[in-house]
């Protein structure tokens, strides 16, 4: 019987943030939201700078989103490079560090003769995994993969994988679900290690045939979007494909939709796995010549206002019909 | 340079609805918002029970989305089984029969025969191209497909396809195009047939990769519908896959994307179609068992109408933002 997530009272917890780039600065504003008592722990000489250049934005977005934010939530956070001195008296830790398999294992080697035992250890790593991160730590059931959805203090989804299964791990996943619950987070647990993780490899599956229609010139970047934008992506913003096809089945659910429309999709997989797709530099050439002519007339930073203002109203929307 | 498609009055214009099924009686309610006289023909014998008992909940919807609709829309409405009198003075016809070649070519070299010669013939189908259907018509040029996705009335999309290119073809598309705009509709021109058309691909390939996941025992059906709707859900409802790697980049944008992920996710390619997906029994066992353990203490109709009112929502907040 799976555990209902529940809600922690976080105030005054202590969270060291490994790495302070987009990632890390993303959830250390959700941290900082919950009043927790955040430390940096990133060599760059320019950190601070990047990490406030951020804090504003993401602080204002969370706002929005109607999170609640102590006015002097800038005093709850501190920076230190040395990782050693960052984990001491750590409840949490979350590693956004270079996905460099080598890194990841000494790092996690300094953590864990650093930082308190009942500390929680969580990567937000998109590919290397507990296994391949905890080689070097005497207690490789400690460490947990959260990872997140950029950006992480939007995106509801973590991911949460564990390494080797042991008595313990119950009592870890447990933690780590309570723990970005709390957050106001989407924890899903996977049960075995996969290349991509799930969101990325579902993302990778969808791309390939977006790439294929958009390279046999069936439609370009713009109207692959508009498709997705009034079709799929609204339908599965409220409900995944499983139980959109369960609906979509009409009276006779799943197991009607599976038996008539089965065989005609299984027909699609075999033209489309048949159809070679690759970064090659035709394709590339291709794909960046339409990004640019299509979305080249707004500045990155535009769109992405204009993204994130009907993404907080969309989930503004749901959260009040809960 | 293309033509932004215009608002038509299509008040007191006729459409003709063959076949009055779900997907039938979801766009006549579409059409009688606009005051357009419908002529529902479907020989059925219990087609006006079926019709008006999806009638007054479509209707209810189209309401909430914002359309205005005269009280006396039902006025409106005939039912002729006869498709030869059925289409007379029809200025368009929207197709929603069977899907069976054969019997869609007859269909259209009937309507043909009897229709005005100014009617816009439209053909709901998802999978039977404009060529293979009009392989009796005189002026095939004429058939365009108007591929609508379920249901037709709520979600935006209609994919609009033609077959034979003739001189008159550009004139046929902003027609068809003007029409759907003019209904509220996104209609997006697909410049090549292929199987499936856009969208039903798309839905197609990450669901491959849905079902092999599930199979795989990473995630099972709930969790992987949770993992959509809090992430790639809500972000595709907003920006299509293009635009979202775009902004994923950062300041670099598409081309620093596909720069230093693309060759993570060619590698992420491999390995998913590297393995075999099908509906083979113990895979449909295992999919319809989840459904049915994880969504089945709901009814269709319940988790139908809890769908529709998220669905609702979302299109109403994006579309007051607009």
């Amino acid at each position: 019987m799976k555990k209902q997530p529940q809600k922690l009272n976080l105030k005054g917890k202590k969270i060291t943030v490994i790495g302070g780039g987009l990632i890390g600065a993303s959830w250390a504003s959700l941290f900082l939201t919950q009043g927790m008592n955040v430390a940096i722990s990133d060599p760059k000489p320019d950190i601070q700078e990047y990490f406030y250049g951020k804090l504003d934005s993401n602080i204002a977005d969370l706002k929005k989103l109607g999170y609640k934010i102590d006015p002097n939530y800038k005093s709850h956070l501190s920076f230190e490079t040395d990782t050693a001195t960052a984990v001491k008296g750590a409840d949490y830790i979350q590693e956004n560090g270079p996905e460099n398999a080598a890194f990841k294992q000494d790092l996690w080697q300094l953590i864990e003769a650093n930082a308190p035992e009942h500390a929680l250890f969580l990567s937000s790593s998109s590919g290397i995994t507990v296994s391949q991160q905890a080689t070097k730590m005497k207690n490789p059931s400690r460490l947990l993969i959260g990872h997140p959805f950029n950006p992480p203090h939007l995106i509801p989804l973590v991911e949460i994988l564990i390494g080797k299964e042991t008595a313990d791990s119950q009592k870890l996943i447990d933690a780590a679900m309570d723990f970005y619950h709390s957050l106001g987070k989407v924890p899903v647990l996977l049960h075995k290690e996969t290349p991509g993780f799930v969101a990325n490899r579902l993302q990778a599956a969808i791309f390939r045939e977006c790439v294929s229609l958009v390279s046999a010139g069936v439609v370009n970047v713009k109207e692959l979007d508009d498709i997705m934008t009034a079709s799929l992506g609204i339908r599965w913003a409220v409900g995944g494909p499983f139980v959109s096809f369960h609906l979509g089945g009409g009276d006779g659910g799943f197991p009607f939709f599976l038996h008539h429309l089965g065989p005609g999709m299984e027909g699609i997989w075999k033209d489309e796995i048949s159809k070679p797709v690759s970064y090659d530099e035709k394709t590339t050439q291709l794909l960046d010549q339409q990004v640019k002519e299509h979305y080249g007339n707004k500045t990155i930073a535009q769109l992405s206002e204009e993204r994130d203002e009907y993404q907080i109203a969309l989930m503004n929307t749901f959260s009040k019909m809960k």
